[in-house]
């Protein structure tokens, strides 16, 4: 018999995966389970999109170009221009959602073993696709007690290598929900341009700032035009997840090309997905806003809540939806795991994220969560007074935990 | 400036695609061109099928599950049962596109420089997929003069070697048409048992096979269960290229572990092409058996249209819609280019692939083409006098060219 390849054996797990099972046994037990774990929004995707779906005429479901539909990524340009950002159809190529995206920056800028630094904690599904690409992630750590800001610029040039090809960051950030300004995307432009390297940004949340503050693409870093590639989906923006419409946008025109052989592999992007992507674009601006001041209510719910929780160590998040709290236990881990197996309020529990998946750093993390705030604010309010009760009542919990509260908005 | 990777400069494009460009120059010239050079069907996507999708009333576009939605992987079940395959759902990862699912097999079930022996000519993308995992194709040369039936069991022997990790073959095929016999896959399926290999079947032909021919599909190769890994779509099957909606089955736990760990990473395949994917398998047999017919249809007309042409070497194929020819000419590359740029016959032209990108060995397939029959049978009669009055004005024919023509059916 065959074995599978050792690779095959050690992909990486996202840290909300692992708990599923858990919480479907909780389910079928009759427990009610708060779902704060995935990034999967309840808000319902733009009625005027899904209708352009259901309008749709066509005979033959062909291939789309393998770099999307010429249309689509025209009305993508005018988009981008939203955020003061030129650049022609020619510069975006349509992606199977960010995921491929951001695979395909990987294989076109990165040979085998080479290095892009990632402040930490990241995304956990960028290590899957490192490893798929077989390239190095070297995490740079942020820490919870400053809101997860961006180290500084030393501590960045201490981590560039002859092997480093690159800077990759979220912004607005999943998981911490950090806001980077302006400046701070400056700084690393400059060092990007220093040392020869590319500035991979994954934008995916970027209609997600609050408290006014305006995000700046880093398609907008002048003098950066070679370095920038910005990863790009429409599954958070407008509800979309299952729409798996994704892009790529960068002013390199090696990248571009390269980025364009790999597209063309694979065929083409879905091509129903696209038909709702491109209707997205056509509608009035106030599905957007109605969507960010519903995530804002939600964000400052959770901030709230958390803030009152003696010895969890918070801060307020500036962009996305999510947020890391820090909790006076022995291992979070074991903490949400208790919370499905063993823990209920009325009936109900909350489901977190461990927060150790999301760092490289062995150790890092162990007594933090992500949380996204996906849900509307009554289930919020609810959700947290399960874990406000869970957090009193877990036998893990260490004693004389100090009340720690950050508060974290742009840096 | 940064520069992209060695891989990215070097991904190996689809044979197919390089002369794109000149088409549509001609195209934008006012020719006609009769596209053969792609396998885009120009059969309509099931009404039914599309049908189902307009009538959709989801509120959100969610992920589904990374493996798919467990209802489409139950009915996919009940479709291979049609060909006495019995599996269960837990078997079926749904994918996006074949493209996926093979990139997914190979990641799954090979290490970094593992190889894969493949019959060639073969379908090209498969070195780009074999590119991203790193892992190496070890091609198997077939023959136009016997209608590239499988080398025997000895010729595959010798090509195993301490890196060998599978055979992976397309049946029907793409490029050639051939059809293996259930014979050929017993023998294929010994040899994958005495050297522990994984035996790969592109099956995404499998419902256009002629001259009632019945296909065997590999699932239901007895004492291989472990070994047998069937890459599936609806691309061709239904017409339904831009769905990006295929499958990946096999009874090896360990393998479709593995896949559904690469599967979680990028979340979940395309929502709405499974929702189609789905109505296809609800629907009568009818429309499967007019696109067979049309397409037995379409074969036979290049089939004699071949034979009848000097010089031409050609077979009859048994399954797919594919067809190589072997033509009195310098270069099949710079016929087909020739036959955009300078030549037409009352205004029209055609578009064919040059052979040689099908094949791995380097010089094979110079004199070859693809041919792909997606076009209905006066169009394609129109697309062979084209391509018969081509080849006898073409200043690079070879002088002295006997006509040649083996006959290739089952085997």
């Amino acid at each position: 018999m065959p074995s599978i390849s050792k690779r095959g054996e050690v992909v990486p797990m996202s840290p909300f995966r692992k708990l599923i099972p858990i919480a479907d046994k909780a389910k079928e037990a009759g427990k009610r389970v708060y779902h704060l774990n995935i990034g999967q929004p309840d808000i319902e995707t733009p009625a005027y999109a899904l209708q352009r779906v259901r309008a749709t005429d066509m005979k033959v479901l062909e291939y789309s170009p393998a770099e999307g539909l010429s249309s689509y990524r025209k009305k993508l340009t005018e988009y981008y221009r939203k955020f003061h950002v030129e650049i022609s159809a020619d510069e975006v190529i349509v992606t199977t959602g960010a995921s491929e995206a951001i695979q395909f920056a990987f294989l076109a800028c990165l040979d085998q073993q080479e290095e892009v630094i990632v402040p930490e904690p990241f995304y956990a599904n960028y290590n899957g696709f490192a490893q798929i690409a077989d390239v190095r992630i070297r995490p740079i750590t942020c820490h919870i007690e400053d809101g997860f800001a961006l180290p500084d610029k030393a501590a960045f040039e201490k981590m560039v290598t002859t092997d480093t090809k690159g800077i990759f960051i979220t912004n607005p950030n999943n998981p911490t929900g950090c806001f980077y300004s302006r400046e701070s995307l400056e700084e690393l432009a400059g060092l990007c341009r220093k040392y020869s390297l590319f500035l991979f940004v994954d934008e995916v949340y970027r209609e997600f700032c609050y408290d006014g503050q305006e995000f700046f693409s880093a398609l907008n870093l002048k003098g950066a035009e070679e370095h920038v590639i910005v990863l790009d989906s429409i599954s958070k923006r407008y509800s979309a997840c299952g729409a798996r419409v994704g892009s790529l946008v960068t002013r390199n025109k090696a990248v571009l090309e390269a980025v364009a052989r790999y597209a063309k592999l694979r065929l083409s992007p879905p091509g129903l997905g696209q038909i709702l992507a491109e209707a997205t674009l056509e509608m009035e601006e106030t599905y957007m806003h109605e969507v960010t001041a519903e995530y804002a209510r939600r964000r400052d719910v959770v901030y709230q809540r958390l803030s009152r929780m003696d010895g969890v160590a918070s801060y307020r998040p500036g962009g996305a939806f999510y947020c890391f709290a820090k909790f006076p236990i022995d291992s979070a881990e074991r903490f949400c795991r208790w919370m499905l197996e063993d823990f209920d309020l009325n009936g109900a529990t909350v489901m977190l994220s461990p927060g150790e998946g999301f760092y490289a750093t062995p150790g890092l993390g162990t007594d933090e969560v992500r949380i996204a705030y996906v849900l509307h604010t009554d289930a919020l309010h609810a959700a947290m007074d399960c874990l406000q009760a869970g957090l009193e009542a877990y036998p893990g919990r260490l004693q004389g935990a100090e009340k720690v509260s950050a508060n974290a908005g742009a840096r």
